[in-house]
C-alpha cells in the first residue's frame, strides 16, 4: 500500500497515498479500533455545511479571503454529493467531543480544496485549522453538526415517512368507517366499534408524536456556533455566531438561529434528549399498532383473524396459508431499539462536566439510529404491510353476532338483571345470545333483531 | 376488629366497619398484596375532581339530579381537603386499568354523601355505580385522572420548584458576573471564563427545560373523558364530553379540554411519555449542576476547592473540613431513578391492545415520583446548598495565574510557535508562565502583565 | 410537641422527646425533605444485624466490653422484632454512602441500650459513635447491609415465591400432558403441542432463573466490613473483618464471608448489578408468562378462549362472562418496573469515584423494591389466577380440528404438493382440511382419520 | 446488471446473477429496507457452524448421505474462512425469527456446494430446505445461532480483551503498592492510600466481573436444535437434539448442550438478559475505572493531577500540555451504550408470545455489539492509556502533606479535642498543618514528624 507522509505537533505518520484525510484522522483510525460503527454521514455532512457556512460567514466578516471561501464551498458542495463519503472513516466511539471528526473535515476539506487549486493554477492554499475551522472549536462545531444533522433528519426523513403511514391509515379508517365490529378492552370482548375507528385510533397516535415531533424538533434550531473552546467565543469575530446562523439557513433552507447561551449549548444536550422523547412516544405507539395488527390478522384459523395482511414471503413450507406478520415483528424490534437509545441517549447527556459534555457521538449515534429506524420501519410497514389490510368480513361478522356484550341493549327494554340472565345463561350453555334470549320468554326473535343492533352503539362519528 | 357486610355481583364480602369503602375496594385489597406503593393520592384528588365534574356536567345536562349532584361535590370537597386520605389504600399493581381505584372514589364518595344526606334527612341515596360513576367508565376516567394530576404536578409542584432554583443561580451568576476563574473542557485546564458565565450555563438549563415542561405538558391537557368503555361514548350524554372538560376547567382553575379522538385517549399514553421527556431532560441537566457543584466544592485541599458550599451536617468525627456535598448526592440519585422511571414509562406504554392500554397505574406512579423526586430534590438543593455556594477567591486565582493557556494571549505579540516553546518549558520544568515567559528572553515582567490578562480573553458578556 | 435538646458538632438542635433517633437523624430530616420513600426496613434490618454483629466481634477481640456488647445485642434484637420501626424515618434522598441512616441506626441502639442500662441501675452508657459505630464507617457498613439485606430478599422472599408458582405450573402440566392443542408461532397456527408442553415452557423459565438468581446472589456474600472510611481498614482491628463475617453469619443463618478487596467494596456494586440482571430476566419470563396467560384466556367468545381463570372481581356491570385478567395485569406492570428499576441501578452503580460509590441508597432501593414487586407479583398471580387456570377444551378442540396445518401429516402418504394443494383448497374455500382433502379424491374419510391424529405429532415427552 | 430468476411458492424473483443467495434472501432485501444494520457476521457464521454440524450429525444418524453432508461441511468451512462475507446482506430488521438469515445461509451454503459438485462432476444436488436444514426450523437454529455466537463473543472476544487490561492494571499496583497518597470519599479528602490499593480496587472489579461472565455464560451452552418448529421436535430424528450437540461441541471446541426443554428454548432469552447483566456490570465498572483515571490525570495545572497518561493526539493547537482523556472518553461512552443496549435486550426478552419469541436478532444484535464495545474498547483503553499510566509523585506528596486529615494521626498523643482545634485552625487560616500544630505549643515539629506518618495509616496489604 502506498503512503505519504504527514506531520503534525505529535510528529510525522503515514497516511494512504490515495486519501485525502490527514494526520489527525490517521491518528484517530489507528488510536481507536472499537467496534465498527462509523461516525453517522449524516453528521459529516451537517459538519460540512458548518465549514462552508463558516467560511461565507467568515468572508462577508472580511475575515477570510474570497478565494479560500469559495474553494471551501467547493470541496464541501462536492462532500455533500456523496462523492467523499469514503473519505470519513472514524468510529463513534472516539473523542468525546467529536474532535476528530471536526479535524477529519477540516482536512479532507482542506486537501480537496487545495486540489483544486492547484489545478487551476492557483498559489493559495487552504489551511485545515487557520481557514476551515476559522473561528471555529470542536466544542462549538460538533454541537452545532448535532443540531443540524437532527433537525434535517427529523424532518426529511421521519415526518414525511409518518405521513406516508398516517395517509394510508386515514384512508383505510375512511373505507371502512361503517364496518361495525367488536371492541377489545383487556383483550376481553367488550361493546362495538368500527373498525374505521379502530383506526382512527391509530392515525391519531401518529397526529399526536408528529406534532410532539415538529414542536420539540423547534428545540434544536439553535446553534453552538460562536462559542469556540468554552463558550465565551474567544478567537471568533462578535458578529460570526449571528452570521453562520444566518448563512446554514441559507444553504440547509431550514430555520437555524444562534444558541441564546453558549455555555449551555456546549454542556447540555436536553433539546435532543426532550426530542428523543417525542421520537421514543412515536415508538411506543408503533408498538401498539403493530401489534394490533398483528394480533388482528392472527389465525388463519384459531387466532382472531380479523384483518388479512399481503403475503410477502413463502410461509412454512408445510403450511399453506400461514402468513407471518413479519413487518410488524421488524418494526416492534425496531421500537425496542429505540426504547434502548433512549436509555443510552439519557445517561449520555448527563454526563457533562464544566465547560463541555463529551458524550456527544454517543448521543448523536443513537438520534440518528431511532431517526432512521422509525423512518424506514414507518415505509417498509405502510408499503408491505399497511397498505394491504383488508378486513375479514365474515369473522367479523361472526365475532359481532356471537358476542354477548350485547346484551347491553336489553337493558331499557327488559332490565338489566333479566338482561344479565340472559346474557350469563348463553355463556354459561354456549347459546347464541338471540338464542338465549328467547329461550328465556321475555322477548321475540322480531323484538331481539330490532333491539340489538350494534350499529346503535358506537356513537356519533 | 369490627365489619360490615357488602354484596356486590360476586357475593357477600366483609369490610371493615369504620370504613367508607365497599365491596369492590375491599377485593381488590385481598386480591392485590404487592408490594407496598399504594396509588398515589395526586390521582385519587384528580379523581375525586372527575367526579364531582361529571355530577356538575351531568347536572347540567339534566341527567343527575340537583340534590345528588351537590352532594357528590361536597363529598369531593372533603376528600379533597385530604381528610379522607386512609380511605384510599389501594396499590398500584392492580388492574391495569385503573378500574379499582376508580371504583374505591365511587365507593368512598358515595358512602360518605350517603352520610351527609342521612344526617340531613333526605332519602336520597347516592349510588356508587349509577350517580357517582354515571357517564364514566375506568377506561376515561382514570387516563382523565393521569391528565389532571399530572398537568397539576407539573404545573403546581416541578416549575414553582424549578423557578426557585432558577432564580438562586440567576442570583449567584449576576453576583459573580466579573469573577474571572479557569475554563475546563475534557476535565483539563481551558481557556478563562467568569464564574457568572460558568453559573450561567447552569440556569440556562433550567431555562430551557422550563420552556420544554411548558410546550409539552400542554398536550396533557386532554381528558378521555365521554369515551366511556371502549372510546364511542356508550351510555354518555353526546355533549357530556365537552360539558365535563369545563368542569374540570373551571374546578382546577387550569385549561382542560376533551380529547379530539377517544380511541387514542384510552389506548395511548404518548402525552405522558413525552413530558417525562421533558422530565428526562431537565434530570440530565440537574445531574450535570450538581456534579459541577460538588466537583467544584471537592477538596478542601486536595481537589479543586474553588467553591464553599454550606456544611449541613457534622462531617467524619475525624476530620475537620470535610463538608460532604450530600445535596448533589442526594439530587443525582433522584435523578438515576428518574431515568429509570423513564424506561418503565416508554415500556408500558407501548404495551396497548385494542381499545386498551392496561398499563396505567405503573405509568401514572412513575410519573408523579419523578415529578416528586426532581421538585423537591431541586427546592433541598436550592435551601441546604445553591442558596450558599461563594467562590473560594484565594484558589480561583491561583489556579487562573498558574494556568498555562494564558499563553494564548501572546500569540498575536510573539507568535504561536515561541508562545508555544514558553508554555512546553513552563509544563516540562514546573514554572509559571511568567517566569518561563521572561526566562525566555522575549518579553520583560512589565509586557507579560500587559500582555495576558485573562479578563480580556471572556468575550462580550 | 414536646422536645428535648441534642448537640452534635455541628450544634444543638431539638429533637421529638419520645423518639429514640439524635441529632443527626434529625438533621437528615430536615434537610432532606425529599418525595416520600423511606429507606426500606430491610436494610434497616440488616444494619441493625450489623451492630450486633460488630460488638460480638469486638468483644471477641477484646476491644469493646462484655457489658455494652450485650445491651447493643439486645437492642438490635428489639428493632429486629419489629418494635421500632417508626425510629427509622429517613428516606432513601439523602447522603449517597448512606451515612445518615447509619447514624439513625447508631443512635437508636444506643440510647434503647442506654434506657435498659438504666432500668437496670447500671452507670455504663453506650456511645453511637464510639461503641456502636466501632470499627466501622458508613462507607463500610452500609455497603455490607445492602448485601445482607439483599441476600436475605432473593433467598426467603422471592426464591420461595418463585417456588409457589413453579409448583403449581408443574402440577398443571402434568395434569394436562396430554391434552393435544394447536402450536401457535408468530401468533400464527403452527404444529400441535399438549397444554402439558406448552405450560413446561413457562416453569423450565422459572426453573433456569430461579438457578441465575441462586448463582448470582452468591456473589453478594462477600461484606464491605472491615474496609472503614477508604478501604484500608483504618481503626479496625485486624481481625475485625472476619471476625464480624463470621458473627453476621451465625446471626442470619446465612453464609457470608469478608470481601477480598475492600477497595471495590466501597467502590463497586457489580454484584447488585449482575443479580438484579437475573431479576430482570426472571422479569421478562414472567411477562411472557403473564401475556400467554391472558392471551390463552382472550374471549370469552372473540378471542382465543382455551383457557378460563379464576373470575376475581365483578367484570363490567354492563356485561357478564367478562373476566378480566387482573392478575396478568398487576404482574406485568410489575414488570415494567422491574425494567425501570435495573436501569437506574445500572446507572448508579456506573458512577463511583475514587474511593466510594455515592449512589447506594438509590441502588439498594430499587433491588428491594424489584425483589418486593417480583415476589408479591408471583404470589398473588399463584393464588389468584394460575392455581385456576382450566383448559377450554371445546375451544381446543375446535381450534385443533379445523387447524390447516395438519395437512403435515398427509405429506408421506400423498405427498407434499398434493398436501399443499389440499390445505390452500380449504383455506381459499373456508373448508375444514377433512372437507378439502376428501374432495381432493385423493383419500377417503377413513384414511383421513387413520392418517391425521395431532396426538402423533407432538414428540416424546 | 445482471440477473437470473429464482423460483419459490411465491413466484419468481431477479438475483443478481453473480450472487450465491437465492429467492427468499432476495425477498428479505427487497421488503426490508430498514436502516443499514447487517445481521452480525458472528450469527451467520454460528448458523453455518449450525448447519455443518446438522450435516454431520444427520449423516450419523443415517438421515443425510455422506457426499451431501461432506460437500455441505466444505460450503461451511469457506463461509467461515470469510471469504463469502458479502453474501449476507439482510439486516437485523426482518423476520423476527430469524428466519430469513436462515435462509440466507441455507441458499447460499446450497448453492456453493451444489458449485462444488458440479465442479466435480457430480450429479448430486443439495437442497436448502431438504438438504441444508434438515432436521431444523429457524425457530431452533437461530435461539441456537445466537447462543454459539454469544458464547464464542463471550469467551474469544470479551475475555481476553478484560485479562489484558487486569494484567496491566495488577502490575501498575505492584509497581505503585508502597506509593501513598490521599485517599478521597464524597470527592472529598480522606485518609491515606496507596497508589497500589487505588488501583486493586480497579483490577478487582475486572476480576469479579470476569468470574460473573464466566458463570453466566455457562447458561449459554444450551442449544435448541431438536425443538423445529414448536419445541417438539417434529420431522427430526428423536436423536439429532443430542447428536447435534455433540458436533457444534467437536466443531467449536467449547461445550455446548442440548437444552432440557426445547419449548423454553424457543420462547425465552433469559440466559442472554442474564449474560448481559454481568456485561452491563462490567461497564459500570468500567465507567468508574475510566472516570477516576482522567479526574486523576485531569490539570495539568488546576485540576487533581496526580497521574500522567499517554498523550496520542495533538492537544489543541493553542494550548501544550493539554492531553485530552479521549480513551476514556471513548470507553464511557461504549458503556452508555451498552446500558441501552441492556434496555433494548430486557424489553425484547419479555414480549414473546406462546410458542415463540420474534424479538430474536434486536437481542442477539445488542449483545454482539456489547461484546465489541467492551472487548475492543478494553483493549484500546489498555494499549492507548493504561500501559502508560505513571503517577506525578509531586503533586501526589503536595497533596498528601497539606491534607488535613492526616491529623488523625494525633488523636492518641493529643486527643481527638485537641488535634481537631489544629484542623479547623489549619483550615481557617490556610495553613499546614503540621504549621498549625506548632503554632498550638501542644507538639514539637519532631513529634509531629514522628507521629505523623501516612505510611502507617493504610492498614495491612
Amino acid at each position: 500500500m502506498d503512503y505519504r507522509i504527514e506531520k503534525d505537533t505529535m510528529g510525522e505518520i503515514k497516511v494512504p497515498a490515495d486519501k485525502l484525510w490527514g494526520a489527525q484522522t490517521q491518528r484517530s483510525l489507528q488510536n481507536f479500533k472499537i467496534s465498527g460503527e462509523r461516525m453517522p454521514i449524516e453528521v459529516v455532512y451537517a459538519m460540512a455545511i458548518v465549514k462552508k457556512a463558516s467560511a461565507f460567514a467568515n468572508r462577508k466578516l472580511g475575515v477570510l479571503d474570497e478565494e479560500k471561501a469559495a474553494v471551501i464551498g467547493e470541496a464541501v458542495d462536492e462532500i455533500l454529493s456523496g462523492k467523499w463519503d469514503d473519505e470519513f472513516p472514524l468510529v463513534v466511539w472516539q473523542t468525546g467531543s467529536g474532535t476528530q471528526t471536526n479535524m477529519n473535515v477540516n482536512e479532507v476539506v482542506a486537501r480537496r480544496a487545495n486540489q483544486i487549486l492547484e489545478s487551476r493554477g492557483s498559489a493559495t492554499r487552504v489551511h485545515p485549522n487557520d481557514d476551515v475551522n476559522r473561528s471555529q472549536s470542536s466544542n462549538d462545531t460538533f454541537p452545532a453538526a448535532m443540531h443540524i444533522a437532527g433537525v434535517i433528519a427529523v424532518e426529511d426523513r421521519l415526518l414525511p415517512a409518518l405521513d406516508l403511514l398516517n395517509g394510508t391509515l386515514r384512508a383505510k379508517a375512511e373505507k371502512f368507517n361503517d364496518l361495525v365490529k367488536i371492541g377489545r378492552t383487556h383483550l376481553q370482548d367488550a361493546t362495538p366499534i368500527t373498525f374505521g375507528q379502530e383506526i382512527s385510533g391509530w392515525y391519531s397516535m401518529l397526529d399526536n408524536t408528529r406534532a410532539m415531533l415538529v414542536q420539540s424538533v423547534d428545540t434544536m434550531r439553535e446553534l453552538a456556533l460562536g462559542g469556540t473552546a468554552v463558550g465565551t467565543g474567544l478567537n471568533a469575530h462578535p458578529d460570526y455566531a449571528v452570521a453562520v446562523a444566518e448563512e446554514v439557513t441559507a444553504l440547509t433552507g431550514k430555520t437555524f438561529v444562534t444558541a441564546r447561551n453558549k455555555f449551555h449549548s456546549l454542556t447540555s444536550h436536553d433539546q435532543m434528549v426532550y426530542t428523543h422523547g417525542a421520537i421514543k412516544a412515536l415508538a411506543a405507539n408503533l408498538m401498539k399498532i403493530a401489534n394490533d395488527v398483528r394480533w388482528l390478522a392472527s389465525g388463519p384459523r384459531c387466532g382472531i383473524g380479523e384483518i388479512t395482511i399481503p403475503e410477502n414471503e413463502p410461509g412454512s413450507s408445510i403450511m399453506p396459508g400461514k402468513v407471518n406478520p413479519t413487518q410488524s415483528e421488524a418494526m416492534t424490534m425496531a421500537v425496542c431499539q429505540v426504547i434502548g437509545n433512549d436509555a443510552a441517549i439519557g445517561m449520555a447527556a448527563s454526563q457533562g462536566n464544566f465547560e463541555l459534555n463529551v458524550f456527544k457521538p454517543v448521543i448523536l449515534y443513537n438520534f440518528i439510529q431511532s431517526v432512521a429506524l422509525m423512518a424506514d420501519s414507518m415505509i417498509s410497514f405502510n408499503d408491505n404491510c399497511a397498505v394491504g389490510i383488508e378486513p375479514n368480513e365474515a369473522v367479523i361478522k361472526r365475532n359481532l353476532d356471537q358476542s354477548l356484550m350485547l346484551v347491553t341493549a336489553l337493558n331499557p327494554h327488559i332490565g338489566y338483571e333479566n338482561a344479565a340472565a340472559i346474557a350469563k345463561n348463553a355463556h354459561k350453555k354456549g347459546l347464541t345470545l338471540k338464542e338465549s334470549a328467547i329461550a328465556s320468554g321475555l322477548l321475540t326473535s322480531e323484538q331481539f333483531d330490532e333491539w340489538v343492533r350494534p350499529e346503535n352503539m358506537i356513537g356519533k362519528r
